[in-house]
C-alpha cells in the first residue's frame, strides 16, 4: 500500500532488518509456574535494536525436543538467542544439545572456572562438583562472561544463523545480554523511531476507525500497533529503516495521530493512566487524596506504586463500610439513607470530606456496586459514582462499568483517575 | 521409580495424557510491551487438567506466519489453544487465518451479535461497523460464548488436532477457556486427584529440603509442583491416572504434606493469602481495617477482590503522608520524630488508632522504606514494620524485604495479611 500511495520508496535502497527469534526452555514455563519474563524483555530489547522479533518458542527439559527446535529457529532467523537449561542439575540440557548439533564434546573454559572459584569464595562457600561443572562448556562455542552467576553465556553458529544462549536467571540474562550481545548486534546509527501513546476514553475499535486514513502511512518499514488495556489504549507508532522517506512519513503519522485523536491522548510519553496524572500533578505542585469505596484502595495502589509519588500523593480513607463513610469522611447519614451509598450525593460528600481533612489540593471518591451481589434494576452491578473536588470546581459523574467485579473495579480506578487529570488540565 | 517400588503399576492399563501446544499471536508480545500471562495461566490450567503441555510459540501479526504455525503445532498435538489477534482492527488476522486453514468464509454468528449489542447498549455506547464485525466467525467454526468481549471464542479440528482459538484479553481468555472449553477437555470421572496448598513463610528450596523423603512417592502418575510467588508458594499434588495403586500414594503424599509441612501450611483449599484470611474472618464474625503507609492501599485492593468481602473488611485510611498518619491515625508527631516513620512506635500506633477510628475487631498496619530513595544505614530500602492490634493483643515485626519497590510493597501486603491470620488462630 505504501509503494502505490508513495513510489518514491522503491528508490530507497532495501533495508532488511535482521529477524531473530528467542527460544525458552524449561518445565516450569509450560506448566506456568513461572511467567516467561525473560522473552518479554529480550524482545523489547531486540526491538529497540530495531531487530525483527520473527517468533518466540517454548519446549521443555527435553534433549530432542531442545535440539529440534534449536535447528528449527536457526533454519529460520538470522539470529536466535536461546535462554535456559544451563544449570547444574540434571535438567539442564541445553549444553548437551548444542554438542550434539555441532557435533563436539565439552571443555572446561579456565576463565569461567576462575570466577566461580571467586564467587564461592566471596561468599564463604565450598565449591562442589555440581558447581565446577558450569564452567564445561561446548568446544566449539564462544563464551561470554557471566558477572552475576556461575553459567557463562555461549556463542555460536548454525549455518548462517547467529546464536546465544544464556542462563534463565532474569538477572543473569539480562547483564550478559547488555555486556557481551549489545555490542556484536547493535544497529547503525539513526535506524529507528518510536513514539507512544496513551489514550483513553474511546474503545479500540472507535479508536481505529477515527485513525483509518492515516492506513495508508503504513508499510514494512512503519508500523502502528494498538495494545489496550482498562488503563486505556497504548498506540505504538513506530519505523524501523526505510531511509528518510519513511522518516518523514513517520512523522506525517506521529502528528497525524495527534491531530486526530487529540481529544483521547493522555500523554505521548509512554506513561500508564496514574504515572501521567501523576506528572501533572508533580509539574504544577498539586497534592491530591483519595476516599475509595468499591475500589478499595485500588487507586493509592496504582499512584504509589510509582517511586516519588510521595510528592504529590497524600494517601485517604478506604471507606469500604458505610459506617467509614460516615466516621472517617463526614458523609451525612441522610444522604445514604436518602439516595443511597452510591449516588451523586456520596461520591461528592466523599471527596469532599478527604479533602478537608487531609488538606490537599484535590481530592477523588469513587462509590459503586462492584458485584456479583449488591446490583438493583435502578443501580445494577456496575454502576459507579466517582466525584473529583478542588475547592470550588467539582465534576461528579454516574458510569455503567460492566458486570465483572475486578473489571469495574479497574475501571473505575482508571476512570477517577482521568476526571483528575480533567479537572487539573481544564 | 514407581515400577521398582510399586510392581503393580505394570499391571494399571497404559495411560497416555493428553498433548497441548499453546500459541499466541500478537506483535506486543513478540516486542515484549506485553509479558505473556496468557501462557502461564494456561499453562497452570491444562497441567491441573492432567494434560502434558508439549510447547508453546509466540507468532506477530502476520497472516502467512499464524497459518504456519497453526498448521505445525496442530500436526503434533492432540490440542491446540491458540490467544490473540480476534479484535477489531486490521492487525487482528486469526479469524482469516483459520478460514484460510478450513477453506471457508465468515459468516455473522447472531447469538454473538446480540451480546455485543447489549453490551454496548448497557455502556451507553453506539455499534460501530468495527464492533460488528468481532461477531464474524469462520463458517467452519463453532462459537464459544464470550461473557466479557465482543469477540467469541472459536472451536475447530485440524486433522486429529482439536483446536481452539480465544481473544487476548486475559480476563475473555480466562471466562471463555473457564466456562466453555474445561468442560470440553475435562478428564474423566476419577483420573485426577489434586490438592493444593498454600504454604508461607519458607523459601522454595528450603520447602523442597523439607518434603524430600516424599518424592519417593512421585513417577509419573503422581507429581508435585512448586509455585512460588509473593504471596507464598502453592504446593500442587497431582495425580494423573495410575489407577488405585496411584491413589494410594496420592493420599500418603497429600498426608505426608499436611504433617512434615504443617507450620507453613496457611490453607489446602487452593486459595490465595487474602481469601484465606477472608474466610478466616468471616467463620469467627471478625472485623478488619488496615493503615497503609508504603503499601498504598494494596492490602485493601487484596481483600476487596474478593466477593462478599465487606462482611469482614470495613476498610481503612492510606496514611502514605505523615501529616495523614498525625491527622487521621492519632501517631503522635515526637514517635515520628523520635524513632522515624518507619518504625514499631509508629506502625502499634497507625494500627492501634485505625482500630479505633473504624471500631473494627482487628487492624494491621504497614510502614516501611519502598524506594528506591528514603533509606539509610541503619533502615535501608526494603526495611518494614508491621503491627496487627486486637484489643489486649497485639504483634509488631520488622522485616528486610528486598530492594525491589514493588516486591517490597506486595511481600509487606503478604506478611501482613499473614500476621492477622496468626493473631487470629493463635
Amino acid at each position: 500500500m505504501g509503494v502505490r500511495v508513495h513510489p518514491i520508496i522503491v528508490l530507497q535502497p532495501q533495508f532488511k532488518p535482521m529477524t531473530c527469534s528467542i527460544l525458552s526452555i524449561g518445565d516450569e514455563l509450560l506448566i506456568g509456574q513461572v511467567t516467561n519474563t525473560n522473552a518479554s524483555w529480550l524482545g523489547d530489547q531486540l526491538t529497540s535494536l530495531g531487530i525483527t522479533v520473527a517468533g518466540g518458542s517454548t519446549v521443555g527439559d527435553g534433549l530432542g525436543a531442545i535440539v529440534g527446535e534449536i535447528e528449527r529457529l536457526a533454519a529460520t532467523s538470522d539470529l536466535l538467542i536461546i535462554s535456559g537449561g544451563l544449570g547444574p542439575t540434571h535438567d539442564d540440557l541445553t549444553r548437551e544439545a548444542i554438542c550434539e548439533l555441532l557435533g563436539c564434546g565439552l571443555r572446561v573454559d579456565e576463565a569461567q572456572l576462575r570466577r566461580i572459584e571467586q564467587r564461592f569464595a566471596e561468599r564463604g562457600l565450598a565449591l562442589n562438583e555440581r558447581s565446577i561443572r558450569q564452567a564445561a562448556v561446548p568446544e566449539s562455542c564462544r563464551t561470554l562472561a557471566n558477572n552475576h552467576g556461575s553459567a557463562p553465556g555461549l556463542a555460536f553458529a548454525i549455518g548462517k544463523c547467529r546464536a546465544y544462549a544464556l542462563p534463565g536467571v532474569p538477572m543473569e540474562l539480562q547483564g550478559i545480554f547488555s555486556d557481551e550481545i549489545i555490542p556484536e548486534i547493535s544497529p547503525e546509527e539513526g535506524r529507528i523511531d518510536r513514539k507512544t501513546f496513551l489514550m483513553f476514553g474511546i474503545p479500540e475499535s472507535a479508536m481505529a476507525d477515527s485513525l483509518q486514513e492515516l492506513n495508508t502511512l503504513l508499510d514494512d518499514a512503519l508500523t502502528l500497533a494498538y495494545l489496550p488495556s482498562f488503563g486505556g489504549i497504548r498506540l505504538r507508532a513506530m519505523r524501523n529503516g526505510g531511509g528518510s522517506e519513511a522518516k518523514k512519513r513517520f512523522n506525517a503519522l506521529v502528528e497525524g495521530i495527534g491531530r486526530m485523536a487529540a481529544e483521547w491522548i493522555i500523554s505521548d510519553r509512554d506513561e500508564t493512566m496514574a504515572q501521567a496524572v501523576g506528572r501533572l500533578l508533580a509539574e504544577r505542585g498539586l497534592t491530591l487524596s483519595v476516599a475509595e469505596s468499591c475500589t478499595g484502595g485500588t487507586i493509592g495502589m496504582m499512584l504509589t506504586e510509582i517511586p516519588g509519588s510521595s510528592s504529590y500523593f497524600l494517601g485517604g480513607v478506604i471507606a469500604y463500610a458505610n459506617s467509614l463513610k460516615q466516621g472517617m469522611l463526614g458523609v451525612d447519614e441522610r444522604d445514604i439513607r436518602e439516595h443511597g451509598a452510591v449516588s451523586q450525593q456520596v461520591a461528592v460528600a466523599m471527596a469532599r470530606g478527604v479533602r478537608a481533612r487531609t488538606g490537599s489540593d484535590l481530592a477523588v471518591a469513587v462509590t459503586g456496586i462492584a458485584g456479583p451481589d449488591g446490583g438493583t434494576p435502578e443501580k445494577p452491578v456496575g454502576t459507579v459514582w466517582i466525584a473529583v473536588a478542588e475547592g470550588e470546581r467539582e465534576i461528579a459523574e454516574r458510569f455503567q462499568l460492566g458486570r465483572e467485579r475486578n473489571t469495574v473495579r479497574v475501571r473505575a480506578a482508571n476512570i477517577a483517575l482521568n476526571l483528575v487529570r480533567r479537572l487539573v488540565v481544564e
